[in-house]
């Protein structure tokens, strides 16, 4: 299908709405302060007396880039002169300092010109793509094509040290991003050259012998022949992303065959239940099949937004749900997680557990656990200008079109034009489970019906195909009513960090209990009734309900450590709040899975 | 009471017999062997030209003490012409090489001679406390006093520098050791000042100001204000049994009241259900109460010895079975898993959870678990010959005696004498639950009844008294049938990593399931039911009996990740062997923990 442009679709209200308004009005706000702090928009005037204590890092460009794009989304839908002000000084600076061979890189001009393209895992490549993706916005977003000349001569700088030259000390990209960048590049300017320079990067990878030609970064096989998701789970997601892209453009089966499967592995395998990605800290990476463990998730913020665009970009090679519905499950809880309820602060990792009593520090150290509470900036602050750009295209995951018939994708209300297609969504989703279409310009309906929905209603005769309701479009309104009852979920049983536990969820929404609720050290010993009606809660903080679900607890009675006979339990209520918004109040205990009956 | 000293005991058959063989004929002759390979017993000659690629490492001689110490042992039951001539050659070596002034350290006198007393945490006092109980035990056995010479003049040269002089850079021992050994010495000479010393580094610990005053090796409080196990637990339990110790021969009340705090703080929420102490490998420590994460245990078999001496240590101190059962605990656990079946391999981490599927190595590394194969030999080898003069001494575990009453604090077939006393034990424990005592020269018997067992009959009418129970002898034998059927223990409820599950154990024998008998990256799905009769099977490697336990398991239909629905479950056996017993035959998954319905 053709996914409908974010520029195309306006939000209107409810969740995803407010989210990208916080985003509007504060985070992208926070990221360029923070950023401006930290010397890293500054950077671009390329002012740094040796002795200066702020140095550029050879990856600052990507966060600047990053915000960029996430502004140029914004100015799309709203004008901000002050916000467009801001971008284009950068513009200028970059336009003044780049070099006139094309090539743009603040670290390696200023810092260590001896040392370009010498390394693969320097991040050049991987900057030039952010950089690429902001031009392609912003020209998008305002129509000015500065920002994009610079970025085309820095492309054809490039194709030339790669293609032409093969000058530089490695053949691809350590951390990959150009190549879905480049495929962008093509989109906008229609210039074949940036397509095949995709192709090029993708077709190259794991084929020619270079330094750190490992799983680490995607590089151990040709891209066609892997079949597991490895390594660096955001630069995992990049790639696929960029092999999905150049396959809807090319139309190359063995390459969407090898997209199939990564997605297959990821979401059948190696995914949280909150869409989050990378199960260990060492090497931010994806390790075995059904390896899980909630306590340790490193889940990075950048890898769920990377899920988000590798299931887009499945779902315009593939007409079916299960990338809409992969896509549902880490907006509304793996990647707005990683964004407090200020929208200032920030997690890069995400974990599903938090027992702050396991977190014993002695004259030694500590074992190794994520951070349990936000901060306004990393050293490597990718995560951050990653939400901002996110957020301000989230009209862009809501419809596709497929010759006569509209898809919807994302429950939002919105409306969106495309030629003689309009359309229009009225929902208090994932409040409440009743999603109205109005359409015109198409014969069809197809409307996502979450695997995660067992219950439903639509009002008209539909047929089932690919998870998606199709309806015949009459120009009445399309009614679906999702049933929305908070119910327990488990994984599969081979994770093992799961077994015996369920979570709690309400539509797609991840619920998470808090020690600051529930009592400290103590989480673990609640346990889900098979049956229970939840009490929902509003809450304006978090735009979604909180919910009290009646249980038993064990109890110590404290008479020994160890004993013939099982821990006792009282009645209790556990108090559970959306995931995405844990860690909001103090420090203290999260948990995701509970023991059930 | 007085503890009956293992020379005055004969174990005869069974259990703790085998086990004393396996020891004597085998793990004896494997610790001098690997320690003669690695160079430990060479460095006794003192000859290490400078390019020699084996150089003494400077607790060498600690573990060598404890290797003559359990050689000790042995002889004082057997004799061994060859034993003693290798234990008698490595003193001769002591003896030539001792520095004039008394002081012997092999590093600090052929390395380092320049460091002498100059870091706290090198480990010389704790070197010189091994070869002092090694001199005692030998003295003991041989009646040779060779070697105890040299440690006394060693103990008087170490009292001028540290009660006179105060010419060391510390003034207390970084690794506790010499207040324990320092009482052996007073016990068996008679000599007060030993006991002096041992007052001294015991009642100055915590008190000065000096280097890594720290609560990693229990140095940041005076002792006596103690409360809390905390720091390296081998460190950590070799103090407090200097402590018992040095309580026991002074009466001092206010030492013995810090001794149950701590044994408490231990034992009701610090200690593994196998025995094992210290729940990090990060300083090999003791963290936060209820901390008992299976996977990552450290529970270093040495802490696990430790824990026994500091238990016989209390129950000198105080007359109750909770001691007693500790040290059942432990040795039948945690200790023993320590050892091979073939008594050649050894253990120095004892975890209770092996999940060989999370043990995934990337470019970037691995996460941290516990070896889950035995070795040889370590690089810090201070294990092995702990297990060595451990279970050399079993018999030091059996009896003790009060005043007119003949306590039995552990059941196995043996038989002693101590002046008009003398008793018999006839047991198949822990296989079999009846134990025949037969006692003279007492009046009363004092019979252990293990706080695991709530079904029991004595063939006499009996009081129950601190855990014991008390008997009039009669002169005729004391039969004790306990009911060993094998059943489920939980934890507290406080302990995260062991919610919702329960073990299975028979008697005092904690059970595990491993890959190889029960499918790998499964065992958690195996399900205890509430009630069950455990098939057993005896096995001659183990000296116990496997069991077999119909269960239900948890089974992937493969469908989907996360679903509504739990995963179903199929009928199944869970074959269980003897925890002490796990990894004697494959690298393989293992559990202690089992979901309980």
């Amino acid at each position: 299908m053709k996914l409908i442009h974010h520029s195309q679709v306006n939000l209107k209200n409810g969740f995803f709405f407010d989210k990208q308004e916080l985003n509007r009005t504060a985070t992208i706000k926070a990221v360029y302060d923070r950023f401006s702090e930290t010397g890293r928009i500054g950077a671009f005037k390329f002012g740094f007396p040796e002795k200066d204590p702020i140095q550029p890092h050879y990856f600052w460009d990507s966060d600047v880039a990053k915000w960029m794009e996430g502004a140029a989304y914004i100015l799309h839908h709203n004008s901000d002169p002050d916000l467009e002000a801001k971008v284009d000084e950068i513009i200028d600076d970059i336009a003044r300092n780049q070099c006139e061979d094309g090539y743009f890189n603040i670290f390696f001009t200023v810092v260590q010109p001896e040392n370009r393209w010498a390394n693969r895992d320097w991040h050049e490549l991987y900057c030039a793509g952010h950089l690429m993706e902001a031009a392609v916005a912003y020209a998008e977003a305002t129509g000015k094509t500065k920002f994009l000349a610079c970025m085309e001569k820095y492309a054809d700088y490039i194709a030339k040290v790669f293609m032409e030259e093969h000058s530089a000390s490695f053949h691809t990209p350590g951390h990959e991003e150009i190549e879905l960048a480049l495929v962008k590049m093509y989109r906008h300017t229609g210039k074949r050259k940036y397509l095949d320079m995709a192709a090029h990067f993708i077709n190259t990878r794991g084929t020619v012998d270079e330094f750190n030609k490992t799983a680490y970064n995607q590089a151990h096989l040709p891209v066609r022949e892997q079949d597991s998701a490895v390594g660096h789970a955001v630069r995992a997601v990049y790639l696929y992303t960029g092999m999905a892209y150049l396959a809807k453009e090319t139309g190359d089966e063995t390459l969407t065959a090898a997209c199939k499967k990564l997605w297959d592995d990821i979401t059948n395998r190696k995914m949280y239940i909150t869409g989050g990605l990378g199960s260990t800290y060492i090497g931010e990476a994806f390790t075995t099949p059904f390896d899980l463990p909630p306590d340790q998730a490193y889940t990075e913020t950048c890898a769920g937004i990377g899920l988000c665009f590798f299931g887009n970009g499945m779902l315009a090679l593939d007409h079916n749900a299960i990338y809409a519905d992969v896509i549902e499950r880490a907006l509304y809880n793996g990647v707005l997680s990683g964004l407090s309820t200020d929208g200032a602060q920030f997690f890069y990792e995400n974990p599903l557990e938090i027992n702050l009593s396991e977190r014993f520090t002695n004259a030694w150290g500590a074992r190794r656990f994520p951070a349990h509470r936000r901060v306004a900036c990393f050293s490597c602050s990718c995560c951050p200008p990653n939400v901002n750009r996110l957020l301000a295209s989230l009209g862009g995951y809501v419809y596709g079109l497929d010759g006569d018939t509209l898809y919807i994708n994302q429950f939002a209300s919105s409306d969106m034009t495309d030629g003689d297609v309009t359309a229009a969504i009225e929902t208090a989703y994932p409040n409440e489970g009743k999603v109205t279409v109005s359409v015109a310009g198409v014969s069809k309906l197809a409307i996502r019906i979450p695997a995660w929905c067992e219950s439903y209603t639509l009002n008209k005769a539909h047929t089932l195909q690919n998870g998606y309701a199709i309806v015949d479009n009459d120009g009445t309104p399309v009614v679906l009513e999702m049933d929305l009852t908070p119910r327990r979920v488990w994984a599969d049983s081979r994770v093992l960090r799961a077994a015996g536990q369920a979570a709690i969820m309400k539509g797609p929404i991840v619920y998470c209990a808090e020690g600051v609720d529930n009592g400290e050290s103590d989480l673990h010993n609640y346990i889900l009734p098979a049956s229970f009606t939840a009490v929902e809660a509003s809450n304006a903080t978090y735009g979604l309900p909180t919910l009290t679900v009646p249980c038993v607890k064990r109890v110590s009675d404290g008479s020994s450590l160890y004993r013939n006979q099982p821990p006792k339990t009282v009645e209790a209520e556990l108090k559970l709040i959306p995931y995405n918004a844990f860690a909001n109040r103090a420090e203290t205990d999260m948990r995701v899975w509970f023991w059930a009956e």
